[in-house]
């Protein structure tokens, strides 16, 4: 038995270690277990290249809980340690084993999937350890090594009679970490961390009815005793995950099973997927899946998960992923992203960002053929996605380039069109008079429903664009589209929302008009409708509200934050009465002599007009709905 | 000159540093700051204590750019070290200086304000700077000394020849990291984390016209030439900041204007602050602010500031604070949270739980004598700040115990009672034959009016509760209040919102309603609604539409999260329609013999119930415009 000593300032090191070295003391177990799983892998790399002559068979990773004992145990069939390797490995701290053997075969190794480092990863161990015991034989021919230390610098060396190969790691859980021989956290932390480790992990047992074979055949007429009960090994992870497959290899099928996997509690399926897969100028492999979306765009974010050789690192992938997609679920794994870095010098990190653009193309590339394969799919999937695509298009100037090509736009008879086909369709009934096309929007088709079919009507295309950020994307689409501009049906009565060169006949002379005016002025004392006089078909209602679509939509912008004009947000709503000379209203009003029920009338068709736009609430419904009840009772 | 060697694993410790130890790198300068701190404090301390026999003075700490030179300078005028205390607290890596200091000094020092934790801060340099200096000469009569380092091992240490007591620390800044030569992002840094640090931190100079005296007097005459511009030292923190003054010292203005001092770009007022202030079992200081709340939860998360001895930490202090107060504003100090561990260690931990409940009890206490000290004035700021005592009263039950004494209760008058209260006061009209005490609300008084209207004309107090998460609430306060129940005004027809022992006598015999029953299902055809007849006033209304309030309670809890019952939320509205038998309608309806015109009637009667309740939307309210235009015309 040797005694020595850690090396020295180790004594300063060590308690900082083990309070500081990682924020959550749970990632010891994802530490242990990958270098478990280096040991293994790096001894199937030797054995494959010919330098460790033994027998690599099947080797799994055991993880044991001792509870009475309170020790955990992880247990691996990889190249183990010689007792001299033990003083180099594990008595100098902050030496990385892993990064020593990549340098030594880097070139035939480049592939193998070694996770280490830096050699800190075993000393957090000690973050929930008050003893660490290491028992471990070497592939090669030399005697098992058992290393002990209580988390003072003290160590003890000794031989071990270990005689199987590998290395057995055992924890003595202190007394604040018992948390950690419950089954049920070590399942946790495995499912959370190890779920797609290229090694298989065996925690625990569980039994299962095998059918058992009675000599050469199954007795079936006795079906009860051709199965016996056994324990088999439980192994948590799946080490072969579908992102490390070739997409050749992967059905349909597999990628939805995958995307079950990785969310189990998720019963929705995902719309599709993009497999990602990249060697060159950076390593990057995943597959993406666009889920259904919903309105609220925050309570979707960092649903993607973040590996690093299979081994699980976070779900935070901002900066990594372009905020749009961040949106999406599914994994990605890259050994080349630096981990535990600020965010905001992963933004100015060049590798990072050229992960980033990377992503965004594929999306890109992927929605596209999505679109030119099967259009009809896409067009039918296209609300659940429009938004990440409105705000990606918004946000990515090298996604908004490719979007044109498969951005649609729905109209409200449910066909879809692209902004392209949209203008050729609509050009000749929807240009105006100074040559503009004008596409008609609504953003509800309920609220706007008279608006809508109004403009029907008129034989218009009504686009139905009812995202969050719509107004932000039509005001570029039109500052990058010349002569092309978007008007929301309920912002001008339906003869002025496009302009045309026709002339309109008034069945009211101007000084009808100017008299009518007068008298609706006197009767409307609200100041934030404008009274406006128009003649309009004799069939058009005869009072309308509009919203002229300039303020409103700088509002809206405003308000959903970013762009419109400063404080615009909290402009009062303005209004247009526009006043239908040409209705019968008109002349029945201009020609009552009953100054009372003139006032009768003109309060009823405000209150009709402002029910149309849902403006009549409150006290003014309460009073409105009263009055017409008792017109027929 | 002598040349050495740091201590050999720091070889292999050193990298680790640079990358690992913090994942910001902008922290070097934190660091850095608070290092000259310490050695200013750590001298003052001395020389109050009789050790050091030298002059305080009015130490500053200098930060100095020079762009040029690629070099960043922080000097102070602390304690300073000699070449032994260089050896052995810099080339010692971890060896904290102010754990030996306050170790040293326990009982004198217990107050001093001094930072360091352990001493790798220093090294956080090497994170930025690609070569370090430090001058140093100690209040010791010793001389000065000049220590260099690459941020490889080596380093070199040699006399200077410095005069002045103190410390020099000079970063050669490295390429990737020239931002930190930018006079912006310095100043930001400052701002950011030493703000309120406890000594004066000089950062360039400004220009400032100062008075100038002639003689003994100033020449008025000329007030021009009284004035002269001079450079001034920029100090850029406040060493004395509100949260380390006692309460008592303090005025309303001298809180505003630390809120101010913290949120510079805020232009709203706080409604009032709470200072925290505790030394036993733990020690906190700290001043809380409740802001104007909106309804958006999620963005006014994370404003609160937590410090270190007035070292700025982060601003997350999830687990620190129940999760209700992170809705508010202000600082936090105290020494005793433990930083850089996760979060689910912090919520296990006893001392922060501790942290977090006298928080919460020191909210309530003064919450209480907020109402009771000015009752007015807290009915005033009840809708700004009921969303977070809502909250706190259903996340945390000795808030919950607390509260009953402060909660208010708005009615539609603009009143404000306490539970209390109002069962007082609406026990006498709002007790129904059961001996249930039945409180009335509304959640939009809008879209609610005409049923408010008629709970009111019924002599009814109709309180107004919008928050988001108020059916949670009611919900739990039904459980803890035994007799009592909140129904919403438009779950039930007014006479049976508060069943009372009323004989109700309807104008039609049961054959009759039997028969308007059965005409009535004929013509309304959509299953969401349930004809149910009832002899009410003739004066009420014909037709009115009511939605339970179990149901669309369990609806709406699951709709907001938490609470009602599985798979609710997802629920189709179910509604009943009320039709009043004593009403003239009834009649006309049930004597009509032209089928066509009783079918308009009915279908005009339900549209204008619908109204009521916003249910008359897109085409159907189209229609009812157009058919109630052709009315007036």
């Amino acid at each position: 038995m040797t005694t020595g000593k850690i090396n020295v300032s180790v004594e300063n090191i060590f308690p900082l270690i083990k309070k500081f070295l990682y924020s959550d003391h749970e990632i010891f177990l994802r530490e242990l277990v990958s270098n478990a799983t280096d040991a293994t892998l790096k001894l199937k790399h030797l054995t494959s290249i010919g330098e460790a002559v033994v027998e690599y068979g099947n080797p799994i990773i055991e993880v044991k809980i001792d509870k009475e004992g309170k020790k955990l145990h992880i247990i691996d069939q990889g190249l183990g340690m010689t007792a001299e390797e033990v003083e180099k490995y594990i008595n100098q701290v902050a030496f990385s084993g892993a990064e020593e053997f990549l340098d030594k075969y880097k070139d035939s190794a480049k592939d193998s999937g070694i996770i280490g480092h830096f050699g800190l990863g075993f000393y957090s161990a000690f973050m929930v350890a008050e003893k660490v015991e290491i028992i471990t034989k070497s592939y090669k021919d030399a005697p098992a090594a058992h290393w002990t230390c209580d988390g003072s610098p003290e160590f003890t060396l000794e031989p071990s009679d270990k005689t199987t190969r590998g290395t057995e790691i055992i924890l003595h859980i202190a007394e604040d970490s018992l948390e950690f021989l419950e089954d049920g956290k070590i399942s946790e932390l495995l499912n959370k961390y190890n779920k797609f480790m290229p090694v298989p992990i065996k925690f625990g047992t569980r039994s299962e009815k095998i059918e058992q074979k009675v000599g050469e055949f199954v007795a079936t007429e006795d079906k009860d005793n051709t199965f016996t009960t056994v324990e088999v090994d439980n192994i948590i992870n799946n080490p072969n995950p579908a992102w490390t497959k070739q997409p050749s290899e992967l059905s349909d099928e597999d990628y939805k099973s995958f995307y079950r996997e990785l969310y189990p509690m998720q019963f929705e399926e995902p719309l599709f997927n993009i497999h990602l897969n990249v060697d060159y100028p950076f390593n990057l492999t995943g597959i993406l899946y666009f889920p259904k979306m919903t309105g609220d765009l925050q309570i979707q974010k960092d649903k993607i998960q973040l590996y690093q050789n299979q081994v699980y690192v976070t779900d935070n992938v901002e900066g990594i992923v372009p905020e749009f997609l961040t949106m999406l679920k599914g994994v990605i794994d890259s050994p080349d992203i630096p981990l535990n870095v600020s965010r905001s010098y992963l933004q100015a990190d060049g590798a990072v960002k050229k992960i980033s653009n990377y992503i965004t193309r594929k999306v890109a590339d992927k929605l596209k053929s999505l679109f030119s394969e099967n259009r009809e799919d896409f067009e039918q999937k296209w609300n659940d996605i429009k938004i990440v695509l409105e705000y990606g298009m918004l946000s990515e100037p090298k996604f908004y380039e490719k979007a044109g090509a498969f951005t649609l736009y729905p109209t409200m008879d449910g066909k879809y069109y692209t902004l392209e086909e949209l203008k050729e369709k609509t050009a000749p009934n929807q240009t105006d008079k100074d040559g503009k096309l004008v596409l008609l929007y609504t953003s509800n088709k309920d609220a706007q429903h008279s608006y809508i079919a109004a403009a029907q009507d008129k034989g218009y295309e009504v686009l139905l664009l009812d995202s969050p950020i719509i107004s932000h994307l039509i005001q570029k689409l039109e500052a990058d589209n010349e002569n092309l501009t978007f008007t929301r049906v309920d912002s001008d009565h339906v003869n002025n929302l496009i302009k045309k060169d026709e002339e309109a006949i008034s069945k009211l002379s101007d000084t009808e008009k100017e008299k009518l005016k007068t008298e609706l002025e006197s009767v409307i004392s609200d100041k934030k409708y404008t009274v406006q006089l128009e003649a309009l078909d004799s069939q058009s209602a005869p009072f309308v509200i509009t919203q002229p679509e300039f303020l409103r939509r700088m509002k809206e912008m405003s308000q959903s934050g970013g762009g419109g004009m400063f404080g615009m947000g909290n402009m009062p709503e303005m209004y247009n009465l526009v006043v239908n000379t040409n209705h019968e209203l008109a002349t029945t009003l201009l020609n009552s002599t009953d100054k009372s029920h003139q006032e009768a009338l003109v309060k009823q068709a405000l209150d009709l007009a402002k029910l149309s736009q849902n403006l009549l609430k409150g006290e003014e419904l309460t009073a409105f709905v009263k009055r017409s009840f008792d017109l027929i009772k």
